[in-house]
């Protein structure tokens, strides 16, 4: 329950109807795109605009209340579950494209737009801005930036982070800094907008960026090639990029992956096959033939059982729909579906899907795995009951065993999604114990009284490494 | 005078002939690029591996030494000047190739090694390091990491900040971490490669670096295009981009530079001309034509007096090093030279070259401009004299008011080469009061004691903006 002096000045702040403390906005705003997680904040607040955030936020600090931003909350790590209460601030208000520069190919927009409603606004004009996480039909560019969001073109044009110039963002103490700006190159000083891009909402709330937009390209194509090996599928990604072919997408789903994504979106895809790579190259023209035709010789030489070309754009956004719908597909499977996605080099991608069929299998679960294999950056599904308790707690051994994989084989327990309270335990893992500190450092110099997304990212205790047993 | 112990210490973990205190030594480290600063330190450390470095800023914090770790000092900001006296470390015998990884398409490099050596390595295996600041043939990529260099390529390949994805480094208190890996993504906690990365050795002591290689480009093709009109130029510049063409290469010389790049490189460049573009274009052969193609026709529209197409790789690489030369040829003229690198959104260049020419004027002192055009990244540089005081302190002042030009047109102080010493009193006009404290919080959490590179980045006091007269 929040101090009713807090409150009245809150509500002068956004006026009456912005600030809601009515049960339906409490459990509306009580849980994200991540199972069985749940928690009740004690205020919903919208603001309007950075001055609002930034009087809400001198508010909440001199109250030391917790506060946890969000756009759409479609992440899939907790990332927004506001564990400690406190108010949840929901950006949607301030949506605004503020302008498009094509003599600077940047945009500058407000976070709580829509992704996909941007990017479809910017190709209008002409003009391409590549991260294209799978929720951007719901999710918002600031919480793209929260959780530096990937997507399926990642290998090729990198990630969220990659086209963030600057920022204007709300310090715990309600003061406004910007970062970066219109500019290509900037040296001045630590990059606070990297820092920020990722930070999850624990070091400033992000109330503008300046984004990078680039020419789109003038050409694509795109191809199924369907393995009956899944370590052909795997030197396939490997020669491809031996070859000097860095292709826009270069994705992979596994048999059980195949199977569900058919059964929802009816492409007829052979149900017999280990493993589906699904690759598009974009650029000029004849660049474009000639890198599509070496990498079907690629695939056929790695003993493809099949490769398929789309030979429309309607085919081949059908082809692309049916990889993007692999979460929802899986998710009819059973009433819990809980999506990782640890990361290893690319190099490693068959170790990588061998280790976790083994492990579903010592745990008597039933793990799908498909994602990036490009960047190496797989997505390993369960599908399970969160009322079964016990199978539950099989996955998240499963889960925990699949993350010691990935850090053995020099990868990361996170590529895209971030960490927030999912694996915070599994952090030290990666960065080690002086990494941690170093971060709880920053997080210090920016939040002295961590009242921002408070218990995410950094666990109460560290997760104990367990020795695998692969016998 | 450094403490007997530990200079005993010091020479057990390196053995006696890495580590220094001869006058030479001691001398030979008391400056770097930048004119007109020098501070002897205590002592010169040559450390092997990172244990030895670790080792060392052990015995340091415990002593509370400051450290300066340095490459070959090439930098311009007073980055590696040991202004508050202890330890210089070199890192030239940590000059190591670790690996080249073509599958994941990586490097793994030591900090010392020379940026020209490990790019020839890297193209002789058929591969591409894009970043390629000015300096490269004595650079080290340490030294180009510490200051995020820029480049040449910076335009349409991004910086050294954008080809670094994971780092070793020894923190203050000797204990090493490691950031990132061979990962193209990695949302494990806060961003400490790209913090790292341009942080001026403030942080921490970079031991190691993964890096991204590229393909090479299949093609490349060099333009010069000569304006009588500075505004023709730069309208190029923006109708270029506009276009939706993003060149390999895009620089911008002014009338002085000119002038001088020609007696010095003897190219028979027209001396009557107020602005040169160098324009190349990488890629595949046919889109390396059209593009060409296209932006010889957008010059020529500008009413470019002549446009010059390299007929072959020898004259492009002619006309290539002639604007590397820039910086040589005006060293050339007086006794010192002061070459700074304020940026502005590339729609500015031309006022912002109007503004430098009205500035250098006013102060009745001498600037030539050259730089990178297309990510608006210009090199005012004085030639003066030292020894003028009176000059000295006019130049000084010019380029006071060309930070605030550069700040006013929404640019920055730096765009690549650092803040160091000499960018300091300056920071805060682009990131603010809030920013600055920001930046000092992270400083504190990395390095308590203010051992790293201690009197850079942050100045004792900032200097008051100056109201411009323009009249």
């Amino acid at each position: 329950m929040l101090d009713r002096t807090l409150v009245a000045k809150l509500r002068e702040i956004v006026g009456d109807v912005y600030f809601r403390e009515d049960k339906e906005a409490l459990v509306a705003h009580s849980y994200d795109g991540t199972p069985m997680l749940q928690s009740l904040p004690d205020g919903v607040i919208y603001p309007k605009d950075t001055d609002q955030v930034a009087e809400i936020m001198k508010c909440l600090s001199r109250y030391r209340v917790p506060v946890v931003s969000r756009g759409s909350g479609s992440n899939l790590c907790g990332g927004t579950v506001p564990v400690q209460g406190g108010v949840v601030m929901v950006m949607h208000r301030m949506n605004r494209i503020v302008e498009v520069d094509p003599e600077n190919l940047t945009a500058t927009v407000q976070p709580g737009i829509v992704t996909a409603e941007f990017i479809s606004h910017i190709e209008s004009l002409g003009l391409f801005y590549p991260p294209d996480p799978s929720s951007m039909r719901i999710s918002t560019i600031g919480g793209n930036i929260a959780e530096c969001s990937g997507g399926l073109r990642g290998l090729k044009y990198g990630t969220t982070k990659d086209y963030v110039l600057g920022l204007e963002a709300v310090l715990a103490n309600g003061e406004i800094i910007r970062t970066g700006g219109k500019l290509m190159k900037d040296v001045a000083g630590y990059d606070l907008t990297k820092l920020l891009i990722g930070s999850e909402g624990t070091l400033a709330i992000i109330t503008e960026a300046v984004l990078k937009l680039v020419p789109p390209p003038k050409s694509k194509k795109t191809m199924l090639a369907m393995y009956k090996d899944l370590y052909g599928a795997a030197r396939t990604v490997s020669r491809i990029i031996e070859a000097k072919i860095i292709p826009a997408t270069l994705e992979f789903m596994d048999n059980p992956t195949i199977r569900v994504v058919d059964d929802f979106a009816k492409l007829g895809l052979p149900r017999d096959m280990e493993a589906i790579l699904l690759i598009e190259q974009d650029g000029d023209r004849e660049a474009v033939e000639r890198d599509m035709e070496s990498m079907r010789r690629i695939c056929e030489s790695e003993l493809a059982d099949r490769v398929e070309v789309a030979e429309s754009r309607e085919h081949a956004e059908k082809l692309l729909t049916a990889r993007r719908s692999a979460f929802t597909a899986l998710a009819r499977l059973r009433p819990t579906t809980i999506l990782e996605d640890a990361t290893v080099p690319r190099s490693k991608i068959a170790d990588m899907v061998l280790r976790i069929n083994e492990i579903a299998i010592k745990h008597n679960v039933s793990i799908a795995t498909f994602g990036h294999a490009g960047d190496g950056n797989l997505h390993p599904t369960a599908t399970t009951d969160a009322r079964d308790l016990d199978e539950v707690r099989r996955v998240e051994q499963a889960f925990e065993e699949i993350f010691e994989a990935a850090i053995e084989l020099g990868g990361t327990i996170t590529g895209e999604h971030g960490v927030g309270m999912v694996k915070a335990p599994f952090l030290e893992w990666k960065i080690g114990k002086s990494g941690i500190e170093v971060m709880r450092g920053i997080k210090q110099a920016f939040d002295p009284y961590n009242l921002l997304n408070p218990g995410k990212l950094f666990a109460k205790e560290t997760r104990k490494r367990v020795v695998i047993d692969r016998g």
